[in-house]
């Protein structure tokens, strides 16, 4: 099955990425979510919520342990979440002696928020990487192109010269601060989520912030002040900042097509898509999927924002509306960024020596 | 990998729909396109454009031709999109005799479209079908307990009394009208693209209507007076009249998870989700999925509306966002019909009988 | 204060349209909120639930009652809907021997509903109108230019010659269809609503269905088989019409917009906007309208899907979102179809004679 | 006109802001337009572009000059935008001995965007102290009730009990956080646009740069490195801000809708919306609002990403999408604080104290 252009064999090749659709799989999940229990184990031995022993055990289960994906397809359609029926499954490898142990005083949230923090943080790396890419490729065309002439245009229609550098700037510099602004988002969006059932932590007593420290620094997220499960500010802000990256480039996107007309020819590309009718033509792709992408991101975007209304301690409906669009929005500003990499590096001119 | 809850190994047993998907899958999309180019290639065969035998090579090869996915994956990254790729591997498939006659006068869009509306024919089937289960899932439930009392609610207070029936009846008479919204829209939107290279048949002569008429009819689908390459309004009809049965399934979602308040208590229903750490709980679980899927579909339905905007004969960037945007609509709607109909199955009760 | 462009003493030359404005003016509002208690009152009396006196004297008092504006602001902030503040003022301008029968069985959702299916009403007329003078300017278009060559492009390169008559045929036949689409989703949103408290007319006992025919009969609205106060699907169908026409409209201003540029110089357009630096520039303003109004118009049809999911017998939350969306969707179709009109009479050539 | 519930004569009372919609009045956009002539010639001449007469001419004249309005009505409606129309008044203001000097270097952009920027400033205050004030509203509450029971709610099921600060720290953790990022993203929107007319100054020779860090100076606007003409992302992120605001009110919104249920009363409200129909409901209309504002600056803020597609120097199709969208998404948030902060106010208990 392959609904999404994300995770379809053909058109990711074209609108996907392979690196941040990874972070998405199902293996992924699994291993950070089993990453949090043994977290999680660890830190409550720590604090003698549970016995360093049983702490082995669960590391130990959770080392080899691969669940039985159709059976947590059952139990996710029953619950909404897939966490009760991983323990459920986790308890059963862990043994009868520690089963009670496992998942003590966490609750689904807890786990299904920290692994996707886990793996936000890795988007967030790539991402920044990848930034830090785009950019130089936007310095290496100001060096080869800088001071080429272009025709500034305004609504469309010629205004006065200017220079190639000050176009790419107008690229370039969105960049910049988009990347600063990640830099600010990630470490508050990639939190440790910890609040147990109502997100109080109740079921721990005094141990509860102790254990959230131990838990937070295991897996290398940030430690909240308090738990974040109905407070989805951070999430948004870091979707925003993926979306606001996409969009940006969709800017390049679009300025790389109208360069790229026949009649203007402002461009030259190397490559370019042909058409299976017109074998001649060479149409501006890459810098059309710019384009897509990111009135993709702008549309998911609203998503983000309507989940903020989160009602009460946990929100089934605002939560799954974020599993349904968080993870596409990544993979537009992460496969965007990819193609703009790619588009840099196919540009054989721009403007004009003379 | 799964970055789409509907392709996700797990989620999609909460969210996804097999049968919907299933449309949307490689396979059923390349099936889609070779039954295009075997019906042109009959078609044009009819017309004497190629020669019967020509006709049966092609139709020969594509009956057990199994193309390269991830060579396909390259070319479509390349050319954005699959047309190119696919027919040049279909060529070789063919064999140079009659390689020359493969495609002949058609453009990618016209494969790829015509291939989208092979399948959406079929999405509205199973629409129909589910809207027809629910409709009657609805009345069983109206025969059940529709003299039931139940306290009318506005504005989220208590405002009068009213029947188990008044309510059922505003969560049915919208399902009705969308049914016969749909059974006029689907035919519009399931229909023959075949335009050429840009929308005109240039390269068949007088042929094209008649070979457009060929293929329609052998694939079954509506014959426009005209190639719809860039005029999308029958698509965002479809996807409007999709959007908008998640939406009103939402409402009953909304209603469902507010009934089964635990003061409130006005809806029994068996099953229900657990909770890892509040082993009690019972979750009104596909109810919220209702939201989340309606929203969800709200969100999307704006991208459809944005499409609209395809500039000239073909735009790469619009249609480049149809593909991130259908299937998941069509998705949204199909699994929420299903959703809805697993929901009146486990419910209980219903109301008060005094 | 004029927040929005369609509101704005300056802007609303741009972008409004002061016809469909004055449709949503509180004027008109107020005007067809108390044709609605005339109405209610004339059939009241007609099913003897209230004496023809009584009507007389509301009709009477209705007829040149202009309500204090200051106090119904006052009055809107805190009910959230202005109709118990309208009905206290009208009771005292009726008087005390007849006050007790205005608004009686009543809800205020029935008065502020059927007011905006009047004014709907007339958006439609306005509408349909207008689309009938723009696949007019079409028909002069191919009239004097159908035959002119023009560069057919796809992906924004050029691709093969066509005639003028089929992009302009693009630009025609979607609007013929929507055209279709509007007197059929017209009528089914233009409905009386009338239903109570919680919409079951239960204060009037049997008299309810003859009173609601009356009032129908009155107003010209349809007659729906039950009041529709929390099923909002025809909204939302007349909605997406109007947003599909906006749209649609947006794929002929970027059109024009990209066939104005200066190297590429397909169409000739006379005015054209100056610039107050570069006074030489002639700018396609109204086919950057018709982009910005489609884009303005594919964003806000999301906010009246999220309004279906409308909970229990009337939500305030979903309610509210509409009266925020549904008059800016009406100006942007409307003002799109003025703007066209406007465009299509300044074209002075398109493609090329030879 | 009263398209706009936020112009609207009566539902201003409810959904609107007075004092920032006085922001985004005619007279406050053209005194800040003005405000930016008056600063460019006094730039200017410090830099000896202009002589100080000139900028005395200027100055004097625009300190009383009332453009006419209907005019600029119509030049904006043939120019896209009102700058042309307004210099032209202006300079026939300034009279024929100055006029030259008047605008001299900048494009229509300029004084637009530095507009918006001056009234941006303002909005940031506007929310930067009702932030203030709501926090302290939430402080109130946790003192007052703080240690009161709640029921802590998850999946619209009754979890477990939590304190009543549990609940309302979960309202006021983002709103102190979005009162951070309003404090740094408003200083980077809140800049002066001067690039005159393609971005680059090329008209002010070396003299550009100090000439804008006159003008910024004077309206205490930031200065940028560069003109942002066709970079948006700043003024996304002020949006992204305002829009989050909304939303986390919006949750605030539908928390206190479901306590102020009649079966669950977990919360006491004073006032409160009337029925026209049933006189005797307390409708929780401030919580209702909340939530319409929330999901409508969701819808909106999508408009503000799809605007970074800003194509080339000037785009006049992203551009004039901001002037729909901006302001509102403005109103939305500075109304919804002043919503909550009544809300906050109406609030006679919560949870119970034993």
């Amino acid at each position: 099955m392959s609904v999404s252009v994300f995770d379809h064999p053909v058109l990711s090749g074209l609108l996907g990425d392979t690196e941040t659709a990874d972070l998405f799989s199902v293996s992924s999940d699994i291993a950070a979510m089993l990453g949090f229990e043994v977290a999680l184990a660890r830190a409550e031995a720590g604090e003698g919520v549970i016995s360093p022993a049983t702490a082995d055990a669960i590391e130990q289960a959770c080392r080899t342990f691969e669940p039985d994906i159709g059976s947590l397809r059952e139990t996710t359609a029953r619950d909404g979440v897939v966490v009760p029926g991983l323990v459920e499954q986790l308890k059963r490898r862990v043994g009868p002696e520690h089963a009670e142990a496992v998942h003590r005083g966490a609750s689904s949230q807890d786990v299904i928020d920290s692994s996707l923090a886990q793996r936000l943080k890795a988007v967030a790396r790539v991402a920044d990487r990848r930034l830090d890419a785009v950019t130089a490729g936007f310095d290496r065309l100001i060096d080869a192109y800088g001071d080429h002439r272009l025709t500034g245009r305004t609504r469309m229609k010629i205004a006065v010269g200017i220079r190639v550098r000050d176009r790419v700037e107008a690229w370039r510099a969105p960049l910049v601060r988009h990347r600063q602004r990640l830099s600010e988002a990630a470490p508050r969006a990639c939190a440790l989520q910890f609040g147990g059932a109502a997100g109080t932590l109740a079921a721990l007593g005094d141990k509860g912030p102790a254990v959230a420290a131990g838990i937070a620094a295991a897996l290398d997220l940030t430690l909240p002040t308090a738990s974040w499960h109905s407070q989805r500010d951070n999430l948004v802000e870091f979707a925003d900042c993926l979306a606001a990256i996409t969009g940006s480039l969709g800017k390049l996107g679009q300025d790389v097509a109208l360069m790229a007309q026949d009649e203007i020819a402002e461009i030259e590309l190397s490559g370019g898509g042909s058409s299976s009718i017109m074998p001649h033509k060479k149409n501006p792709v890459a810098a059309e999927v710019l384009v897509a992408l990111a009135r993709f991101a702008a549309v998911l975007v609203s998503a983000m924002h309507h989940a903020l209304i989160h009602e009460q301690e946990r929100s089934g409906t605002a939560w799954t509306l974020e599993w349904m669009t968080l993870p596409q929005i990544c993979l537009a500003a992460t496969a965007a960024l990819a193609t703009t990499d790619r588009l840099l590096g196919s540009v054989q001119g721009i403007g004009s020596a003379k």
